[in-house]
């Protein structure tokens, strides 16, 4: 196990009706700014609940944060953060909308050119760039991404996305109730089912670290996802199945199994390309590019394949490589019966295109991906035409 | 799954040579108490470095914290945190340290009699109760209880041994060197494999909440402390297997695997009383309660011990009572194989002492134990039978 920090200090409220918890825990005192997604929580009253439990604090609200959330977009609600002197916010949505809203909290004081938060990659953003930040709160809407229970978000500027972290931007709180993603349309919920997989494979599916318990706790996650994504897709009033899904998708990201352990976000990685070049969902290209990916990096990532094979898909007979054939197949075959293709040909997307992301790839840095950083533009490439 | 809420602020610093840490994270003005315990961590120099690594902050220090802590020893140090004006603690032991440098943070600016924060039980301490508590950080050198990273105590008084609970008790870091466990005597490593072993069984052995994540991380912390629990304790100085035995103790209880599910701390009750009047120690009792309950208990748990028998013991043949059977005496077996003794009787302790417990129990208030609060005086007294 390697050494590790670890650290999270994000108050977790779960269940049915916990919206009540929002005057307790933002200040009586707070001028508060609501930010939301494309309108569907305006549209089905819970931008009204959300209000009517902030009482007679004064509250602002800053709508249409898009998915894959624009640093553009972004800084405008940071204007009216400085405008209008918020002292909290409320995100209510999903993985875009917290990412921006985590972005708005460390942008709104920053000292600098706000853009330049875009630059630390996976460094941690400090108070010394940042200044002080707008603490905020959250209300879920979809699970699949995490960012409710972590210190990082992705944003997009031009045709790149980036990765932003810092400890100052885990939610004060965030509010997880099952029955608020129950109007969610059904590729959403598949594409978040997607996400918390894929998610969870990057931190597991490396190089052995003889680290058993967060091993055994990913297969966990996995196997969950395995029994309830499809229950979920397919009932989505299905309380015990979408809370199960919920909870999985929070603990996928929020640090737990990540701790001394290596990690390979290549497959994030190349899916940010995708859909900023190509405008398809994030957790769409995940389920193109990690089955492709588990094939082209079979020699790196034998072992733990051996053991996803046995522990996740209880796949014991065969060679070395039938049963590693057999997990990426069985990999691919659960995204698809989520609805989640997994191939570029299904989107349209002709083989031209790749040196279009390799070309995207390479101005982004993204030359030395992986756990072991030898994902070079040339094996991006084999493992885009092996997702073709 | 039950609504839940969940919050654990502890920062978590894993794995060689991590005493560095402590200068960043204690404040540099701050007036420090080191608190420890019988004396082996002065005398093999840890002591010393933990000094060295507070530089020239002004330190003082509390020795002589026993196992199962003691109100009256605590309440003297907490006159000291009064008398040299202490800011900051830095608990250097195991459970017991940290337990007692808990209570003497909550008690030294209590408002009231501190000796009634022995009262609360599993309700939290406010800071009505306790004022302005002591923030600390932990040297962990012993891994069994989970103190390291959770809001309980546990703490002794008179021949009663009383929890504490406070979401102000949680300690603001905790170093988990696993080389600083090198040295502990065998027993004490064989003890920290069956608290962690019993604290993650109740947890989960309980009724099924359709919890599905929460299961597979228990059952994985499970399957890890079999695994590595016999080597840990046969070798000492197996850097891989200790940090997975540290680890994994501390997974068994910081709140994970407890959210949204129900918990039976009956064994740690009936356990508590032993120490208390028999002199046993803590991880001894463990081993000797628990398996007796299994057994007492088997109707009311028998869902989840078929899901224990086959998901942690992989036992897939057999009727159910004989799955059941075979899981309970694989439990029974782990703890042996360990070192540590299941019955009362190879303690010498005889059936007459059975009544004297249950009186204990009685003025205590433990007459409405479990996850379904039905285990009464005279089913306490049948599982005490069953573990002679």
């Amino acid at each position: 196990m390697f050494n590790f920090d670890f650290y999270n200090p994000t108050k977790i409220f779960f269940g049915k009706n916990r919206l009540d918890v929002i005057d307790k825990q933002v200040p009586a005192n707070a001028i508060v700014l609501i930010t939301y997604g494309g309108g569907s929580a305006k549209r089905n009253g819970l931008i009204d609940k959300v209000k009517a439990n902030l009482g007679k604090r004064k509250v602002y609200e800053f709508g249409g944060i898009e998915p894959n959330p624009h640093y553009e977009t972004l800084i405008k609600a940071a204007e009216i953060v400085n405008k209008k002197n918020i002292t909290f916010m409320l995100a209510v949505g999903g993985g875009s909308v917290i990412d921006g809203t985590k972005f708005i909290s460390l942008a709104s004081h920053c000292k600098g050119d706000s853009r330049d938060l875009l630059k630390y990659g996976f460094r941690l953003i400090t108070s010394e760039m940042a200044g002080e930040v707008v603490p905020f709160g959250v209300v879920l809407t979809l699970p699949a991404t995490g960012s409710e229970m972590n210190n990082g978000a992705v944003i997009s500027d031009g045709h790149g996305k980036f990765p932003v972290m810092s400890d100052l931007a885990f939610p004060e709180f965030s509010i997880l109730d099952p029955t608020l993603t129950f109007t969610l349309p059904k590729i959403q919920v598949a594409n978040g089912v997607v996400d918390a997989f894929v998610h969870t494979g990057e931190q597991y599916i490396t190089y052995p670290a003889d680290a058993k318990v967060q091993d055994r706790m990913a297969e966990g996650i996995l196997q969950t996802l395995i029994e309830i994504g499809p229950i979920s897709v397919a009932e989505p009033e299905n309380y015990d199945a979408r809370a199960n899904h919920v909870w999985s998708a929070t603990m996928a990201l929020n640090g737990i199994i990540a701790v001394g352990v290596p990690q390979d976000w290549a497959t994030h990685m190349i899916g940010h390309e995708l859909t900023a070049l190509l405008g398809i969902d994030h957790g769409q290209t995940l389920a193109i590019v990690y089955p492709a990916l588990l094939e082209v990096r079979r020699e790196q990532k034998r072992a733990k394949l051996l053991q996803y094979a046995e522990r996740v898909w209880n796949i014991t007979k065969g060679t070395e490589d039938e049963k590693i054939d057999m997990a990426i197949r069985k990999t691919r075959e659960f995204f698809e019966s989520l609805g989640v293709k997994t191939h570029l040909s299904q989107y349209g997307v002709t083989a031209d295109k790749i040196p279009v992301v390799i070309e995207q790839l390479r101005d982004h840095g993204m030359t030395a991906l992986s756990e072991t950083h030898d994902i070079t533009l040339d094996v991006s490439r084999k493992i885009l035409e092996k997702a073709m």
